[in-house]
């Protein structure tokens, strides 16, 4: 692919660690705008020098406090982050964007820091996929860690956290949020576990709950997260995978259970620790691999439904033939299949178009 | 589209209105399993009796609470009712379901209401599909209304409470969340409001600010909400298009805020009598007909995008050429989007041919 110019001209910025050449490249990628894709692909084989940590958690378990307490530790190690904050929960509460904000404010004279944070937009599997896209341009810039925060409320954020290295998910005692009632996706993203908040009552219980549950885990065979629709490829589960492919070599990751207290600042380094060490195991046995070909696998499948629905609804004369179709649909002569084998039929020769 | 025998069967008994025929045939589109689209298009001439109500609000705001009520109110009135309750939220917490099962202990025997609970399974916009095909299902089967109940945290949630003739969204004075906080899109999806738990402090207030907030809404032109990724139709606001259609004849729905004690059964009628007035605006404004159309509009794009996954996807040759290309897209030779390009080019064929 050809580069425009101005896309030339902003990967040199780009290169010279422009701090205003990475907010235009992810002000591009998170709005997907014209040159987006250049960019990415410029971007492509420079990915992969960066370890890229998960945080979710139900809200109030302070994901926003150890991720601050992160970042710290990270920038106190001489270590550049990078942060994504995603927020999907937002029609109702508009909470994270406020302690983004307050953040920003306490790094905002780092350079060797970069937080974004990213509200619903457009569809949630957009959401994720446009996460993955910023955090590409910050592993393409060159920060040392990035760390992708997500409130964990839905499946798009089990699609998110997928996209790590290593997730970490943080609970707190008084969540309410019994051991009992966390799904079997979040069971099996979890790398490690933070208790965080954990100098209340209650704390003890949850991480032995949270062991037990483990315990049980590791003890069994891992099962299929059910697929949608048929269509399993986005459904494959990247962890469950690669934990086989390395138990089949003989080692296994236990997940371990940390305590912290985050706004003290205490557990931070345990579990930076945990986190290193996960990366280690990764490396050592194969899974870092794995993990990262299955997300380019899912690269390529996501880019393709993007490009299809750009090309499909982009299209002038596929949506006046919808259009036209309206009567028929609402008198009920013509089904909506039908009209759909038909419009693929008539306009599928623009999908194999190679324009965007 | 001839119809295979089981599913010509399945007809039969969903005709004789057997009740283990909707919940067959509830499951076969829940699941997407074999015949499911062809099901879905021979209900499709008969779509369109049921009202559809959404019911939306943060956690905490009664909703099961209001839906029990609606549908007592309905069931009194000798309406048959179908309620869709969806719950995306659930990798933390499990409480809809819970609240489901209970509801539907109290309704088990009574054939004129059917519950169905649907949670996360793979992506949301997947899960929004799903909702509109089993809501559909249900008006195929003749139920006079038929109830959306989505824990409002997402933009899936905005999606699915698009599909319903008339959206309530339902509040509380404690919820904390201060009307400043709801979104835009929130705001406009809300045919009618209810402050639930109207008899704690705060109520008067709320309603207040919410009464404000439309005041200064009713008076501005609507903005768009903004498109993700430039497809531009997913994201259209049927709602926002059908009322400015309906304002230029004239009229104009402004929404009502009714204080509500569900548990109580305080101001359900109120509610009820909300609903049927405001059906009764939009079959006299043509805004019906407005949105109904706009849903046949989106139900194509979604049922296109849905056959181009399962034509992709399922189809082995194009995987393994995936599965091949790994390694130049590890090393970087291969970019995501010239792997895609190229995907679309030596499998776009499958797109064009008519066998999901």
């Amino acid at each position: 692919m050809a580069m425009t110019e101005s896309i030339r001209r902003l990967m040199a910025d780009f290169d010279a660690r422009r701090p205003a050449a990475l907010a235009r490249a992810v002000s591009i990628v998170e709005n997907h705008r014209r040159g987006f894709d250049e960019l990415l692909a410029a971007l492509h084989p420079r990915l992969g020098r960066a370890r890229r940590v998960g945080l979710t958690g139900p809200p109030g378990a302070g994901k926003s406090t150890l991720s601050t307490g992160l970042v710290a530790a990270y920038r106190a190690a001489n270590l550049t982050v990078g942060v994504v904050a995603v927020d999907p929960t937002s029609p109702f509460t508009g909470g994270a964007l406020l302690g983004d904000r307050i953040r920003m404010e306490s790094v905002a004279l780092d350079p060797g820091v970069f937080i974004r944070s990213m509200a619903t937009r457009g569809s949630l599997g957009g959401l994720a996929a446009t996460t993955r896209e910023v955090a590409d341009v910050l592993d393409g810039f060159g920060f040392d860690r990035i760390l992708i925060e997500t409130v964990g409320v839905g499946q798009s954020e089990l699609d998110i956290a997928r996209m790590a290295d290593t997730s970490v998910v943080a609970l707190v005692p008084e969540s309410g949020d019994s051991i009992q009632t966390l799904k079997a996706g979040l069971m099996e993203i979890a790398d490690v576990f933070v208790i965080n908040k954990a100098d209340r009552p209650g704390a003890d219980r949850l991480k032995h709950e949270v062991e037990l549950m483990l315990g049980l885990r590791m003890g069994h065979t891992f099962r299929d997260i059910p697929a949608h629709h048929g269509v399993e490829l986005r459904s494959a589960n990247p962890a469950r995978m690669a934990r086989a492919a390395a138990a089949s070599e003989g080692e296994r990751w236990t997940p371990p259970v940390l305590p912290t207290v985050a706004v003290k600042g205490k557990g931070i380094d345990d579990l930076i620790g945990a986190i290193d060490r996960h990366f280690a195991y990764l490396e050592r046995s194969g899974e870092l691999r794995a993990r990262r070909r299955q997300r380019l696998r899912e690269r390529v499948v996501e880019v393709v439904e993007d490009r299809v629905r750009a090309r499909l609804w982009r299209d002038d004369a596929t949506n006046a033939w919808i259009d036209e179709k309206l009567a028929e649909l609402e008198s009920g002569t013509l089904t909506p299949f039908a009209a759909a084998d038909a419009l693929l039929e008539r306009s599928g020769h623009l999908l194999t178009r190679g324009t965007t």
